[in-house]
């Protein structure tokens, strides 16, 4: 018998920028805001179905971490000023209730605030 | 013998927000900016394989009018701050741009300035 929270139509990616410096100078070796945000949502234990991708640059650079939820025949939505040390258990909130719908769109009201208030673009599914 | 041309993963789709109005208070009845982006773009000739394709908002409306281009094994991109009267022809040009590409990315020098400075977000293409 399948398992139907691993149904392929409803795996969900959590792409993360992994190139954001917030806008900081940064020397060549130092770990950027948004390769901590990637580590520290790859140490969080994730639903079945849920996986983080890491992305070379979102070109939302202006207002950075930014993190896009993808998946199936949903709509794409990207949210922007992610903040790696305090955000990475919303954002998995976030991407866990983005998972649990069949068409992306969160219910208003089970939102996190900063989906609210942070959404920088969405993008409709492709026509089946 | 096949068109290549027309060959499915090299077509392209321009979602434009038609509910976009710009952050202005507008009358129910009064035509909304992004709407009349959308007929401009229509009334134009397009490459074979591209196509206007409306959206119920993209929900970047802080900055908008916005479109978007997608299609086939290409990044997605989003622009904002679109003029519905002035850019129509820039944006066409843009799109065309982006549909002679296999990927999406537009050589830097051959971007309308428009693309350089409003892009919002790009989406990576799916893993083929």
């Amino acid at each position: 018998m399948k398992d139907q929270v691993s149904t392929a139509p409803h795996s969900t990616e959590l792409l993360v920028c992994i190139k954001c410096r917030r806008g900081a100078e940064m020397a060549e070796g130092d770990r950027r805001p948004g390769q901590a945000l990637f580590d520290a949502l790859g140490a969080l234990t994730l639903p079945e179905g849920l996986r983080v991708t890491p992305v070379d640059c979102l070109q939302n650079c202006d207002h950075g971490c930014t993190v896009a939820l993808r998946g199936g025949a949903r709509w794409t939505y990207v949210f922007a000023n992610v903040d790696e040390a305090a955000d990475p258990a919303m954002i998995l909130d976030g991407a866990t209730r983005y998972h649990a719908t069949a068409d992306g769109l969160i219910p208003w009201r089970e939102r996190p605030e900063h989906f609210k208030r942070n959404c920088v673009a969405r993008i409709p599914p492709l026509e089946a």
